[in-house]
């Protein structure tokens, strides 16, 4: 990116992130619902932080920090810089308190600004590298501050909602398919042609794929209690043993957030509790609920080669007009003259809901790719050192910024994760 | 107490309790530090609930409850009334926020008014040991608001402030000395004269008790710390076998709240991070480690009959002048006339700081008084189900409401609970 | 005790320890169920190590220790001797195996028969009280032989057994009657007329009493199963609140060892699975279930004094004749013609199975009586080092050894325990 | 296989457990260490309910199962068969005790004799592959019979050895080297040729590899003592970040059974406590351990996929000679002459130490090759479920049967197992 789009981004992205927090209270920007989750507040003061320490503090104009103690708060899991506040405990931070980290987030943004205007082009060039990942870094709080909200106000018995709940929608099932793909000796990662990606997502390497096909959709709540209904959350023979013994150990017997109610199911949501509708995407599951779904029909999970390809193969054009129920969305089903209407229409041999529905599972597990370097120095540790036990979600959710839709982008969390919203694609 | 005298205490003491939050901000209010502690904002809506359940609801004036999930959300511990939230989980509830919460005060407080207004003199009868039961209730709470913000606080390695710091008061020693008392067939417990007294106080009965001898002022921190250079912590003999183990599994080396500096030791007060005062009374200390000072220093803990009957016998007129650094502070001598010049001047045979300054431990296990019944109903869980592994303490702390001292109040606690202002009195 | 009296009660005590165990294979004495009992194999050897640690390392007469590593492994709290090996691992010390340690037990044996024979009168007159102490310590570990055993085994879903089944007996009810006693100012605990006595049994003090009465047997199965009917585990308000708790947390529903079949109750005990026979004790209960049924019933537990009292005043003759079941068995009936036919026969105002039958849980938190001192050096850390959260149990069941029936002994164990044969004996 | 290899394989097997167990005492074999380790006694038992179950039971020849409660007792995870007794509790079995267990095996051989001999071709056809893999199974656990006991024995502060200690050797070090490897398109995993192999062996597939070398030994105790000189355990930038945590969680600072004497280190082996051996293979390490010492190294671990194809290009001759240690043992240097002088020799280009001496970790998440799918039935269980969360080994260490030597072998363990015979060869 050149200077000026630089800073258009920066700021475009900045205020976003303020304007998530906009409606919310500080109270709500407190809480902490579990050690996996952070606080809005947080989120808030981290991504700054990031500014802050990687790219004010190293450039050629001299900045102030905020305060010299954020520097150990706000420090989320890079080791270099030093030592970080417990992360199970961030919610006991009740000082600095919402207004506090707002004015921190202005004074960096003040920082940012004259960096932005005034430093020399040969050292934002090589500031811009940094900057540019701190613009993605905090797009990916983005998606963190409604899933950890999520939990948050799940916790609470009122249900409260982060926004006002649209008029629910009318939808009807689109019969599922499978699109077939050739496989080969193929390539995949990203190419290095001047967009931004993560090092995760690099070098692009070759993988030999055999002949596989992959669901022209996500799969849906219907299909996924059709499973509960079969028994799914009780048969052994469905589930990985690690998986089977979480079930039991945990007491799931539906998708995090479901709740039985006497004239069926209902799930919380971002906007309050809502009648599941049987058609729009089964999500909020586990690896091991993804899994076993997809064993129960007949199915399995693709790879994450299998499906960057057919990612790239179909295009990725469809991405996610903005749901208002802040939640996956039934598709829309082709018109009867055959017209397609709009973003989500269900085409011929279309790969439909790729982007901007549901993060997908994928069987495979998050390791480097072959000849994978991370950078040096502490942004080295920005995806490198969690590559042990975690899984690889492709797509991207309805809470997922839309620059990070690409076909190479690699999600990753632990098999047990299940509030962010994750689904499922199957696949042969 | 008459109507009036119901309605003007009522008055100030929901008054006080909003007092005290009056300086927070919400996400102060909201936090919970552990499952022990309450969030403030958890302590302003419970203390409304016992009053919205026990009184308006129960009362012959009509009254709507505030919000029906309140029953739930803000029930303590009271299996009669219905299920509670969980516990541990009251950090979790960030709406109704702090707002919100103030104006189900405020709701209470109107029906309050009416109630105390215009019903009629048997309903009023009838009630007014309610009423004065919640009045002493929401005390109670005032001194838990302060506990557990003191414990909240001290998790901010920012080491935040509840209120401005007052400047350091210059102390001397003042010598240690023991009063005796004959002992003998003594009665304890509340007379039912007439004051307000738990039912936990009651009935009175008759105690043996054999010749003994109390401390005339509360252990110092000096004294402590040089239990703690005697390797006090390192000593097993000098502690009971559950201390011991929880010294290690816990890593206790010092009370509560104490930090080693270069210079020497800082602990975490109210009004910031404080120099130790060596004069001033030792607190935050468990039962154990209260038990092994005793030990240490060639004395005991007395028991609570020893201490009710000191007590008495010595008048209990030293009620603190309100501590304005939040915590315990030296006793000032006499002065070298011999008068002496106020509160908490040493004087004799007198026994000094006996209420206002630390809760003060005893030998006694937490059980019922011979011939205790609970009173009928939920309220019958107020005191009588925590009867089994606790300890009595006695006196009264600088966050308690005067109104509690008496000598025949019985605080209790769990043995290892160190973050109330808990300190020691040695016994013979 | 003289020198013969010493060496025949030595001589029988060891005998009667290690007949226990003759019964059981290796593996039976190896293995550890829960980190509060212990192997059997560490009884035996930690036994063994009492002598030859406090009596024939300190004594007159040259003795080689068996293998010095012993003063480590089998040193079960007493600090003021060294490290101990971890208590809840003591099933992991696989070697020694039982040969092993029965061979230290014959060549502490062997030492210990010398020096009672060879030492001097006066060494032995100083000797004398740590050996009658070790002999009561090695009957207390014979007691938890066979209650850890018990506990062992009943983990095992074959439910073998300990010894053979003896054929059932037939039993009848006993009307529960209540006998009443003046109270006043009485004395209790040991008057140190020469009989063995813990150190916990004393000072004998004076305490006063409230007119009170107890009941002339303990509870039985066919009571506490009413209870159980009546829905006893699933009302709050019969129960203390850390039991109601441990209720949900744990899954009580019946006593210990209880199993539900289609055609009643069975019980788990030392001669296999058996039909609960309703008219013997109720035993394996915890203090929390024990003051839950008494609440129940209308009545309350004891407190110590006051069962002390009652056994004094009753005389205490009606000691077990030995179980073949290894289980309390039901009283038997005052015979037609009046005449009682023999131990546990119901008479009058009697108070029967006060020892040997079961323990009895009391009101009374275990601490010490007033002016207790524990013994001076490591045996100190025998009794008193206990006293916090636990409570005191009188009485004396079918596992506890015949000489330890007196009415000043204080048994305690923790409120939640229920491994030992804990019933329960009504009050008011 | 044919009949009568069959017949003398089985017998072979069988026979070879017993004896591991053979110098074991009763006590030995019935203790568990952990919940992931089992006794003796219940591998014992195990591999015989293996055969009963799915082949006894289910054959042509009648057999009357030994006890209908092993079905229960020893069924390790085959959800399929039925209910199993809880992993963690295998310890507290104490009955069947040895003797019994080792009937069991007898009655199970008598039914495998009988069925060996005289079952129609036919049937023992479709028996052979489920007997086959009841031996290599049998062989799986003579290994952990070993790994398993030698941390139960490593728990006793006395050390004891399961064989005598042989007399130290003496070595010396071999350079370390690489042998480089050009990738393309390589097929791996079993050709399904007639040699037995593992469900999670097959298909053979195409993988694409990048050139890579891998060290022609196994990393030394004194490579590894560098990198913890070094500050290996206190270097956040060399761990993953799960990795780092547990290191702190659960204090490592070397490998498992490592102790540091004031001269050096020193390591418990299954022949009792030992200087290490520098020029010795490192083991018990970590996946993470090994992943950190690789990157310190300025290396990385090898793919499996990389590992197997070096190993079938070098052909895979070395295996061990016994090793009297119980230990993996340091190479042997080429003669000054050039002449190898026996296995374990170094030569040229060659790999050495491929199998038979430690476990080598590999950077591949254990997953099921593509187009993997499990038998049907019960044996489904054997190796699929657990394809999440654990990582790929290669080669085989000094307790691992001979017969289990080949190059598509897939060892697969948690990443923080460190009780295996676990070390780490370097690649690039």
């Amino acid at each position: 990116m050149d200077r000026l789009e630089l800073l258009q981004t920066y700021r475009a992205v900045r205020a976003q992130t303020t304007f998530l927090a906009d409606r919310l209270a500080p109270e709500d920007c407190t809480a902490q619902s579990m050690p996996d989750a952070s606080p809005v507040k947080w989120h808030l003061a981290h991504t700054s932080w990031f500014f802050e320490t990687f790219v004010l503090t190293e450039g050629p104009i001299e900045h102030r920090p905020f305060d010299p103690a954020y520097a150990y708060l706000f420090n989320s899991y890079y080791n270099a810089i030093g030592e970080q506040y417990p992360r199970a405990r961030r919610g006991l931070i009740t000082r600095p308190g919402l207004d506090e980290v707002l004015r921190f987030r202005a004074h960096v943004d003040t920082g940012m600004e004259r960096l932005l205007h005034e430093c020399e082009d040969q050292s934002l060039a090589s500031l811009a590298p940094v900057i540019e990942l701190g613009i993605n870094h905090e797009e990916q709080h983005q998606e963190l501050i409604l899933t950890d909200l999520k939990h948050l106000l799940a916790q609470n018995p009122l249900a409260p909602r982060y926004a006002d709940a649209p008029p629910p929608e009318i939808s009807q099932p689109t019969p599922l398919g499978f699109v077939s793909f050739a496989g080969g000796l193929v390539e995949v990662g990203d190419a290095n042609e001047g967009g931004f990606a993560f090092d995760n997502e690099r070098p692009r390497h070759k993988v030999w794929l055999e002949p596989f096909s992959v669901a022209n959709r996500l799969s849906t709540c219907g299909e996924y209690l059709e499973f509960m209904q079969d028994g799914g959350y009780e048969r052994p023979e469905l589930w990985l043993s690690e998986g089977w013994n979480l079930c039991h150990s945990r007491g799931w017997t539906a998708p995090l957030y479901w709740k039985r109610r006497d004239d069926g199911w209902r799930h919380f949501t971002l906007t309050g509790m809502r009648r599941v509708d049987l058609n729009e995407p089964i999500c909020h599951l586990s690896l091991f609920e993804a899994d076993a779904f997809a064993r129960w029909s007949g199915a399995r999970l693709p790879t994450e080669a299998e499906w960057e390809c057919s990612a790239v193969a179909q295009g990725h054009g469809e991405h996610f007009a903005p749901s208002p129920a802040l939640h996956p969305r039934a598709l829309r089903r082709i018109s009867p003259g055959g017209q397609t209407a709009g973003p989500g229409e269900v085409a011929g041999d279309t790969l439909h809901q790729m982007f901007g529905d549901a993060w997908e599972w994928t069987a495979s597990a998050y390791l480097g790719y072959p000849g994978y370097r991370p950078v040096e120095g502490a942004l080295g540790e920005y995806n490198g050192k969690f590559m042990a036990n975690q899984f690889v979600l492709r797509g991207g959710s309805i809470a997922t910024p839309r620059r990070h839709f690409r076909p190479t982008y690699r999600n990753f969390f632990p098999a047990d994760a299940r509030w962010q919203f994750t689904g499922v694609r199957l696949g042969r």
